[in-house]
Formats: structure tokens, sequence, C-alpha cells
């Protein structure tokens, strides 16, 4: 019994391959996802990196993530920024591989989902990706909130600071405009001049360069109170905070510390925030066992898992 | 076969007894809630006006909703700021008067699953209050978002606005400070020495007054702007606003522009804002419904509904 977890990225695609009840891979191996390419393609190299590990006709069950509008009732990627593709059912061309028994899934859905399913005995839990962009996938009392349009957790163009910084998308303010990577990347280069990495401008921060020290605590203090803004809404057991930047130690430090600062504490209710867990990485683990719980639930109407 | 539905406020405790599965009320009473005479004052005259009504061993269903933080697994209220009542078990209390078969929920909670109830075929709604205080409740497919400790929805005292106004929990800048209705008032009274009800103050910036333009605008500002932030991170098909002063046409007007100004339209995702609809009100349909669907639910572990 084979199962099979695939977490489609903008630049690289990650494959594992899980035996029987395992939530350890016994295979994990990347491939650049090339999504300009086009989907065919894509599909066609997905197909032989799997072939390599796994006889496509002993896959249990399959499960795959990504970024963008997932509709989770039919597996359809109803658009994904990050891989220019639109409206493309991903499911169905799956299921031509490796068989009916397979989710496909928002990849922080899948993420905050791993996480959860990491952390037995927890009712709720909410996971955000700080990385170029900012994004959030939410989990409770076991199931994923997916919201009337599959757009829940999609927050990186909130607005969190009208007239602030102006966004990829045209708007001013959107919080991964104040406070991603690609956010701050871009607030350097207009206000100082230069074009540096993320890691650069943390660094140049941590040191005490004032310019940067303004930019990056800025983005952190809006984090941090957008955070503190979304679990007091919510009210999970963890936040797992990940993603390149939201693991960068001192980016992490300031954003927890504005968010301690904001929160509402009320009797009896705590949050405990952590780094993800997951191994090889959340989304992987989350599509696994949304794969493996379809067995489990797939008669159950509310829960719009998709089943064959 | 009748059911009971009880709505306990801070000033006015509503009861409302439904015959057979009808969800228009054969009776609606009202009567001073007056909390601070004590819990078991509270329960006699409560079990005297519901007397009037139905003989307590023919209840088939009942449902009590208050504001505060409810434990609906054990029915017991963990704490209540509008009542003064903490760490009391209302299910315990009102079992003895009515039987078994009732549920104990957050009133705003109660009012999301409502006015969902109220919608057939929506996936999730959110139900947001604006009156004295700022509420909220979340419904996602069919399932009230409660959090790990009972606090979700708690957003009156979230920071919107660091060094923003003081509020009556000692920090300063919450939602409710800057956009409910108490906040209005004390803003008026510190900055132009005047004590005004929400009413007057909201005619006073109606007509153009300068000074309360001023205060209004920002204190719908800051509300749209935050409903926004929350509905891009829920993406439910329907946002409800309720309370007084969300039922007030001049600040709803500038809530929900405000809030169509910074809501991130995304394709597929649209969101309907509209005024309660449930009667005689929406916490009271909301336990209603909650605790006929107990029956259905109530070996369901997950949902933590309380079975006897």
């Amino acid at each position: 019994m084979t199962d099979l977890a695939i977490d489609v990225g903008g630049t690289k695609t990650l494959v594992a391959v899980f035996e029987d009840d395992s939530v350890k891979p016994s295979e994990v191996d990347r491939f650049p996802t090339d999504p300009y390419a086009g989907l065919e393609n894509f599909i066609t190299r997905l197909s032989k990196v799997c072939a390599k590990y796994v006889d496509p006709s002993n896959v249990r069950y399959w499960g795959l993530c990504t970024a963008g509008a997932v509709d989770v009732s039919t597996g359809r990627l109803i658009w994904s920024p990050n891989l220019g593709w639109k409206d493309v059912n991903l499911y169905e061309r799956l299921s031509q591989l490796f068989g009916n028994q397979g989710i496909v899934e928002n990849d922080c859905n899948a993420a905050a989902y791993g996480e959860w399913s990491a952390r037995p005995g927890i009712d709720s839990l909410v996971y955000v990706t700080v990385s170029t962009g900012i994004g959030m996938g939410i989990v409770s009392s076991g199931r994923i909130i997916r919201g009337s349009h599959g757009a829940a957790g999609e927050i990186g163009h909130t607005t969190v600071l009208p007239d602030g910084p102006e966004c990829t998308c045209g708007r001013r303010g959107c919080l991964q405009a104040i406070a991603g990577g690609r956010g701050l990347s871009s607030q350097v280069e207009r206000l100082l001049g230069k074009r540096l990495s993320t890691e650069e401008i943390i660094d140049l921060a941590r040191e005490g360069e004032p310019e940067y020290v303004e930019i990056v605590v800025k983005g952190a203090m809006f984090l941090g109170r957008f955070l503190a803004n979304m679990i007091d809404a919510l009210d999970p057991a963890v936040l797992v905070i990940g993603g390149s930047l939201g693991k960068n130690p001192h980016y992490r430090k300031l954003v927890v510390d504005f968010f301690a600062k904001f929160y509402y504490i009320l009797p009896d209710k705590t949050v405990v925030i952590e780094p993800p867990s997951a191994e090889p990485d959340p989304g992987i683990i989350g599509v696994l066992q949304l794969s493996r719980s379809m067995g489990v639930r797939k008669n159950e109407k509310s829960d719009k898992i998709f089943s064959s």
C-alpha cells in the first residue's frame, strides 16, 4: 500500500512516497515546477518522477497541494498567481495517472491540516506562511475552513495600512506589501535605492542599520498585530508560523514580540506559537492525511472532499 | 411538542416558545435580566415567565444564549462581563427545570447560527453585532467556529490602532473603543466634553458637525477595514451586521462603504452584506435550531454539543 503526496510550488515541486500507514516518507524527490512550460509538460515530468518510486497502478491514495484557489469538490484549480494556471482540473489529470482516490487542496490549507494532524488532541490551529507572499490556513475541530469560494486564508492582499506601500496587485498597504519578502525588498528598493534579498535586509536590520530597522520593524509590527487580530477572532490552540521569512530568527522574534503586545488575554485562553514540525513539509503531510481520511469521510456531504 | 429559546442580555432577557417544528414563535416575552440580583434570583424569575406559556415537563428542546465565553461541552458560562457571572453551570441549572435536552451557547455564535439557518444552501456566514460593544460569530459548513477556548469571535478588544482611544479594558485602540457605541460616546466625552447617546452622536455627524463627523467616520473606517480583513480571511457567502449601532442607517452605510473600499476582490469570490433577518432575534432562532439539531448530532464527538 503506497500513498503519494505532491506539493507544487512556484519554483519546485516536492514528491513524497509513503508506505502502508507511515507518516515518514520512504522517498522524497524534487524537480523544477517550470509552470510556464504548460500543464501537460508538468504532468509528464511529474509522472516520470513518480514512476521512479511507485508503480502508478499501485497507488492507494494520492494528494496534491498548490498555491491558489482550489475547488476541492471537483479538484479544480480555479486560479494560481504563482503558477499562472487558471481553471485547470488537476484532480482529473492526476486521477488518470494514479486512480480516483485522490484530493487536491490549497497549499496553506494542506499545511494547516498537516500541522494540526501532527498535534493530536488539539481542536484548532492556524498556519501562516511568511515568504515571498503571506498566506494562511485554518483548521477548526479537525476541519479545514475553506470559505464559500475557496478563498479563506487569502490574507496576503488584505489592507492593513491605507495609503501604505504599493503592492504587486495594484493596491496599497496590503499585508504582504508591508511584511512579506517581496514587500520588504520593494520598500528597500523604492526608499533606499538598493536591490537586496530579504535575508540581506533582515541582516542589516539585525545589525542596527537605522533605515533597515525602520522598514523591518514596521513590517513585523503590522504582521504581529494582524496575527493577534486573527488569533483573537479564531482562538486556536496553536499558531504555526512557517515560510522562509517566518522561520528567520530575527524577523520571527520581532513578529512574536509584537503579537504578544497586541494579543488580548482572556481567562482560560492561550495560544502557543510554534515553527512548522511536519516533515518533509507541512503541505505534504497535510495532503497525505487528507487523502487517507477520504476513505472514512467520503460520504459526509458537508466536508466537500471529493469522492470518486 | 414545545421548544423553548432564551436570550439573556445584559439588560433584558427574551423568552420565545415554539410549537412542533415551527420557526415562528407562538409566544414571545421579555423581562429585566437584573443580573446583580444573582443567578438563583434570575433562575426563579425565568422559571415563572416560562411557566406562563409551557408546562416545564412538556419542553422538548431548550436553548439559552448569553454574552461571554461558554464551554458548550458542559454548558458552563466561563465568564460574562455583561452579567458579572463567572464559572456558572447554566446547563445544569436549566436542565433541572426543563430536562436534559438543552444547549447553552454564546450569543454571537447563536446569532450567527440563527442567521445561517435562515439562509438554506450557503456554506458559511459571519455575524457581527455592533452595539455598546462589538462581537462576532462564525459559521462554516454549518458549524460554529468556537475556537479552542470558546473565545472565537471575541473581536471587541482586538487592537486596531496602537495608542488609540482608551478602552474599558485598560488597553488602548481596541476595536470597540474606536467603533462601538460606548467607544464613540467616550471619545465625544473626552475630546468634546459632552455626554451624548450614540444616536445623538451619529445624528450630529449626519448633519455635518465637523468634530462629530471626524469621530464617527474614523470609527466606521476602522470597523469597515477590520471587517474587510476578517471577510478576506474567512471568505463567507454572507456578512450579517446587526446590533443597534450596526442597524443605524447612517453608520451602517459608512461602514459598508469602507468595507467595499478595502475588501479584496478575487475571481469567483463575493460577499453579500445584510441586516439580521431571523425573528424575534437571531440568537433566539440560533439556540432553537441548535437545540433541535442536537438530536441528530449528539453522537458526533467533534461537535462538542452537550448530550445528556
